[in-house]
């Protein structure tokens, strides 16, 4: 390091909108993909991994903010001159992927991935600006058997997590449904206009501001609280009341079945043949449902879901969380969605100039996750901190190895203190880590051929029970003076009663 | 999408320097991180994630390529101007974290973080500008037991990949002994000063350049093939003689035992305070090393391992393939460092002011992968593909639903053909799915109630086997119809046949 950088001192932070995953986070984590790799894997999905960036061309530009589209995506330029950009999703790569090696595939093409996406977006409470997806899609897949497997798979992944029945729903509908209405009610628009997204957008944002807030931006448009003023679909009273009408059709916990939920849809769509496909393939998707044994308590149909991207063709859904918890700070938090997809033939054109039917479905890991902490549901893995062999005899540091080295052979978590601190503060440490047993051999143990087990677990409980310490320093109950040479067996009994412990506990 | 975007199509390729990974490394890279990790964990250390990029000031610029200093990385600008980056390794935000977060750690600090690392540099066979790292690092821990223990546990990690005893070696130095050699033949210039440098990247370049090359790199420079010179560290005749009979006096397959090699050191030093230290702390490590049982089949100590980073301070280390294969031209490869470190002090002063003592050991899984994949060593999770249920009646796509639902149920690899082929195709891309089961139901079937297994494993190996096609197709031993109320019975049965075929084998 030369003198000129020794100058400058930079402040260590984790950038905007960014965060570090502690020990508990990335294990809870790690737990969640295993599980829902093994619901993916289980409905015949092999996984695909693509680098964390693209060529801004390939990579397209399909996030919901379609107003600005220059924003959004981290990008940068190579050597040559080519924008290269980190992917927003794991949809947009696939899309690339299947493109460049379609041949080769075998078709239908069941693939998973997981991994980080990034946002170039304005960070928030809870919104961060990476955060972990893990996708399903099927590739050339034309019939809505993929689309229901979605849904199915979903509520197992749901489930798989530790979420009860009942306390989530997957929430479907069809985007030919809504094509239909508008087609009924004389909107001009193919999807992708304008008004086509002015319109969705609105009723992708019933759930949070509303009837009277989505005829607002129906029809003349709407000012937030900030005074931010979002432009109209500029739709006339009658077609707004047809639109909105139609969102509150399927709304409610006790919603009907979903055959009925179809068949007032009819009338919705009256004669238009895209919003009769629609509804035929929502029946066929239901008879699929009820086949395997997918109820109402599962999967729903539902109005007001539309997803607010332009690329969906057809089916649409979203796994939702149905309870309310409380923050920190007392208030409601509702989680919404925390899982959705649906079907787009388009992507895959960008760059074939065909259409390939596909369908998938998106599971946001990092924010289940933030809603299963908040349950308290989120599945820490239980890894017991590993045993500490105190340091306390620098001349004596290969005895100490010899202890860790047995301790790890017999598959033992355990660690040498190798800081340069006395006896308080190595056990000062040795709390802090949770370690549940301390290993001491100080000279008086050595010349014994002895050592000291500290079970730190059960000396931190009595410590709470015990009033007076000067009979707790005496009594010592909770470290006990072993034979070196069975160090190892004493250490896994000594385990395996804070294991077994542990088990009637939990 | 609107029209301007319709008439762009771009090419879907790969960005340059990037790859896709398909199910089967995935898989083993899973299946690598798995068996490090519980190494890791064995030792005492615990995950921590931090995000892809950092602010680049606070990642800094330790890339070996210190001639280059704004290359390397892949930066852009946040929109409040400041300058992120890519991380290059995972030791620049471990120093960022611990700087931002050092009162609330316990001290010392032990953390393992694995993902990707990103490189802006020219890529080139078998090298990608994204790849996967395991590192692990302990902070604030003064003593070399510290770095022992990295030795140790790169050992371990090695074997709990497969790679046999003797097969690898985790060869070590220190950096004070190159100091203490330095200042022996009287060459100013303190570590990070370019004479400094340039005499560590001429050692560092021995393995691949040789006794000749490493001279004229200490002297006048070197002109390499392309024509291409590198500026000489500018030794006189004789100071470059000590170095080389340094870099030569721990080299070979047949090394004496570290003790010795440590005596031969002595002269090399001289009255170096600097480099008796070092000498000193291999002494002790060599000690640890006994004591745990590590003999030089799986440590030993080694001249011209100095590793090209500036930002070493003390023990160097690094595993080494000692094997010889052959690529898929036949041209034998050398695989050299799969994973190194050392002990580092400054990282975590660029924030502070102050230095923090550390040590780490990072290893290349994905060039590990790569060398793993050539010795056919790289072990495959064996992943059975799905059983897939045809779908030769689209009036029944209920009743496949049903059947594909209770086999995964029970746990099975189930998928439904969703495809729009008939029978033949879809046989076929069973075959490509590699699956060992199609199940089919056409209205024959259906009638009598029954369901056609194929055993497609069974029937790949007997139409090797078989000569007479007619004979072959007429027989069809490899299918069977089974009543429809027993399909998971018989599906699980005729799997558990595979697999105890497959534990045969394997």
């Amino acid at each position: 390091m030369n003198k000129s950088q020794k100058s400058f001192r930079p402040k260590a932070r984790v950038p905007k909108g960014l965060r570090d995953m502690s020990a508990g986070m990335v294990r809870a984590e790690e737990r969640m993909l295993a599980r829902i790799r093994e619901v993916y894997e289980r409905y015949g999905f092999d996984p695909l991994e693509t680098s964390a960036f693209e060529y801004a061309d390939a990579l397209g530009k399909f996030l919901p903010d379609e107003d600005r589209p220059n924003e959004g995506v981290f990008s940068f330029q190579d050597d040559d001159e080519q924008w290269l950009a980190l992917r927003y999703d794991l949809t947009a790569p696939l899309a690339r992927y299947v493109a460049e090696n379609y041949d080769a595939l075998p078709k239908p093409f069941r693939r998973y991935q997981t991994g980080p996406v990034w946002r170039n977006e304005k960070p928030g409470p809870g919104r961060f600006r990476q955060f972990t997806q893990f996708d399903a899609d099927t590739v050339a897949a034309p019939g809505v058997a993929a689309d229901a497997e979605m849904c199915m798979m979903g509520a197992d992944c749901l489930e798989a997590l530790g979420i009860p029945r009942g306390s989530y729903r997957i929430r479907a509908n069809n985007r030919k449904v809504l094509d239909g209405l508008l087609e009924r009610i004389g909107i001009a628009g193919e999807p992708g206009s304008t008004t086509y997204m002015t319109v969705l957008r609105a009723i992708d944002k019933y759930d949070r501001l509303g009837r009277k807030g989505v005829e607002l931006l129906l029809g003349p448009g709407r000012k937030d609280e900030s005074g931010d003023f979002t432009k109209g679909a500029g739709l006339s009273p009658s077609q707004i009341t047809a639109v909105v009408d139609y969102v509150e059709s399927g709304v409610g916990e006790g919603a009907s079945d979903r055959k009925l939920v179809l068949d007032g849809w009819r009338n919705v769509v009256g004669e238009s043949a895209i919003g009769r496909e629609g509804l035929d393939e929502l029946a066929e998707m239901d008879a699929l449902f009820t086949a395997a044994g997918y109820g109402l308590d599962r999967i729903e149909f539902n109005s007001w879901i539309v997803r607010g991207l332009g690329y969906y063709t057809g089916p649409v859904f979203e796994s939702d969380l149905l309870f309310e918890v409380k923050d920190e700070s007392g208030n409601p938090v509702r989680f919404g969605s925390v899982g959705s997809g649906g079907r787009y033939d388009g992507l895959v054109e960008r760059f074939k100039g065909v259409k390939v039917p596909a369908t998938g479905f998106s599971i946001g890991v990092s924010r289940l996750q933030a809603a299963l902490e908040l349950l308290g549901k989120l599945d820490v893995e239980d890894v017991l901190a590993p045993v500490v062999v105190l340091t306390l005899d620098a001349e004596n540091m290969a005895g100490y190895q010899s202890m860790v080295s047995e301790l790890r052979a017999a598959g033992i978590r355990a660690e040498l203190y190798l800081g340069g601190s006395g006896m308080k503060a190595q056990l000062k440490y040795a709390d802090k880590r949770g370690a549940p047993i301390a290993v001491i051999e100080g000279e008086d143990e050595r010349m014994k051929g002895e050592v000291t087990l500290k079970d730190l677990i059960l000396g931190s409980e009595m410590s709470k029970e015990i009033e007076d310490n000067a009979a707790w320093r005496e009594g010592q109950p909770a470290q006990v003076a072993v034979p070196r040479a069975r160090l190892v067996e004493e250490v896994m009994a000594m385990l395996a009663r804070h294991r077994s412990v542990r088990g009637h506990h939990g």
